[in-house]
């Protein structure tokens, strides 16, 4: 038990819980024995799923709570409700040192302000960022804040470089982590001060040990030049949701033009191509800057893509990813 | 002649200048006879291309000019080629009142630049912004600022509705306008102040006459509730470039998916995929909100994609816009 990544699980948030984040659980323990789980829920809910599922049961602990946070409900609202929530006792496994890393499906507002409630900041960072995963042509970029803070000063921007290069490196040891800061132009003079600000700092101060890759604009984030996407949460948040929606609009489009007969012909080829862009795999938000990394699971996604967030977890607390941001930090201050 | 949509042309700006330009007319003049272009250029470079083309040549005054401004110039340079240059000659027919509206397919930031510096603002309209057409659900729709102003007020916000919605009539005058602001959610305490005051104004100053629809997010741009999405110019150019790259991205992703046969056999559903998201039918970009319109052709685009852009042109001509912006503007007086 000793070198097992404990997570702790909120089981309660997000669409078909707490099904869904139990069959992702036993997916996840199927593929690796080395994972405990603290299961935050309403003990009558889960009980079912659990009860005759010797693999869970031998390899988690349930926790009762009274209440949980509702997908709609606002922020302000999940944090009158107190303790006494699923969210907030998993979010508090970490700050009584009780568990690794925290991992919720739910209401993305209220894991945040909850987070910022519970958790201790790193020291040296003046905001948490929210980091997501985003496919490019040779593999994964990670890119922050996408939405946690919605105005940010030419600091934050750098703190978000030093985090996510962390991230990146805790999850894809073999690659390098490449920064770039995402602008409406490549040369120096455009884009506003902040922007300016963060650039001359990571450029000009050549402290840091990552690449600094200076500006990257929205047609080119999918490139690979670069994989460690640096912007505010406004510019972020709508980057990401257009790339979305972008991505919906075109696969339906081409499904409503094949008609049945080349679906059938191409289905191989189509299952290949929907399986590369399957958006289960980069399942798993991770708000970064505090004491210990919470993992958001994307509230709609199934038991297969939480297992892929369950799995985010598990690298992240394996490669020790607040030692390597505050590493990171320290090289800084030298 | 008199009734005739008198266009001045930059024949020298964009990929394969001045051939495509000059092809891109002759399509145009085949669809539509009423319309009459002043081409700027060098003379030499155009001469053998409408040499021997009675339809361009019948329809068309070829005005010879010394200079050109390079595609990839800084709009500093091609200002301090003063007045010597096609795109200046091609505003400045605006200026003169020569031509009804004004196309180039050349430098972006050399053509902003140039637009404000020769020609008027609108009264009453404090910046003037880029509207691009971007596909929706239902059709069409229209989003400002593409990245004209980088930095943007609430009343800029609020201009920018007026102008986009007078220019989402001109363009598909059987649709109504349905304006709504980029955001990070669609509650009325998301956002930034700015973003919240041009709320505000637009939701309960009710005196508007085109509907507003309140927030939208990066995910719902192409669902086609609304139809003018209005941000500033830094967000909106990120958002998309973003929506630009994500549609390469899965589109080449596709293409090495499919195996030949595959291919062979989904041709006439591929095609007509292709053809439904071909960006040739959405190209040319509309700077608003000077005393007459300048339109951008993307500068990579081939002479279809030009001719689109002209057929935008003539929609906006023929429909009277600024007169619609002004109408909009007294209806906010009142």
């Amino acid at each position: 038990m000793l070198d097992k990544t404990i997570i702790a699980v909120d089981a309660m948030g997000g669409d078909r819980s707490p099904k869904k984040i139990l069959d992702g659980i036993e997916i996840s323990l199927k593929e690796n024995e080395n994972l405990f789980f603290k299961i935050f829920g309403v003990k009558d809910k889960l009980e079912k799923f659990i009860l005759n599922n010797s693999l869970i049961k031998n390899n988690s602990e349930v926790i009762n709570v009274k209440d949980f946070i509702l997908d709609h409900e606002s922020p302000l609202s999940a944090a009158k409700k107190g303790n006494s929530t699923s969210m907030w006792q998993t979010i508090n496994s970490l700050h009584n040192n009780d568990s690794h890393i925290a991992l919720s499906a739910g209401n993305t507002g209220a894991l945040l302000i909850l987070s910022k409630m519970i958790l201790d900041t790193i020291e040296g960072i003046d905001k948490p960022a929210l980091a997501g995963l985003w496919p490019n042509k040779n593999g994964m970029n990670i890119v922050l804040d996408l939405g946690a803070n919605i105005e940010c000063n030419a600091k934050n921007l750098v703190d978000f470089s030093l985090m996510g290069s962390a991230l990146y490196k805790s999850l894809f040891p073999e690659n390098d982590p490449k920064v770039a800061i995402l602008n409406v132009g490549s040369e120096e003079i455009k884009g506003h001060e902040i922007i300016k600000n963060a650039y001359k700092e990571l450029k000009i101060n050549n402290k840091y040990n990552f690449d600094f890759d200076g500006y990257i604009e929205g047609n080119h984030i999918m490139d690979g030049k670069a994989n460690v996407i640096v912007t505010d949460g406004f510019t972020g948040n709508i980057a990401i949701k257009t790339a979305e929606g972008t991505a919906n609009f075109i696969t339906k489009n081409l499904k409503s033009s094949l008609n049945k007969l080349s679906m059938l012909l191409s289905y191989s080829s189509l299952k290949k191509f929907k399986n590369k862009l399957d958006p289960r795999k980069y399942n798993g938000a991770i708000f970064l800057g505090l004491q210990s990394p919470v993992v958001k699971s994307h509230g709609s996604t199934d038991s297969v893509g939480f297992a892929h967030s369950i799995s985010v977890c598990n690298k992240i607390v394996k490669a020790n990813l607040i030692e390597k941001i505050e590493s990171n930090l320290i090289t800084v201050d030298a």
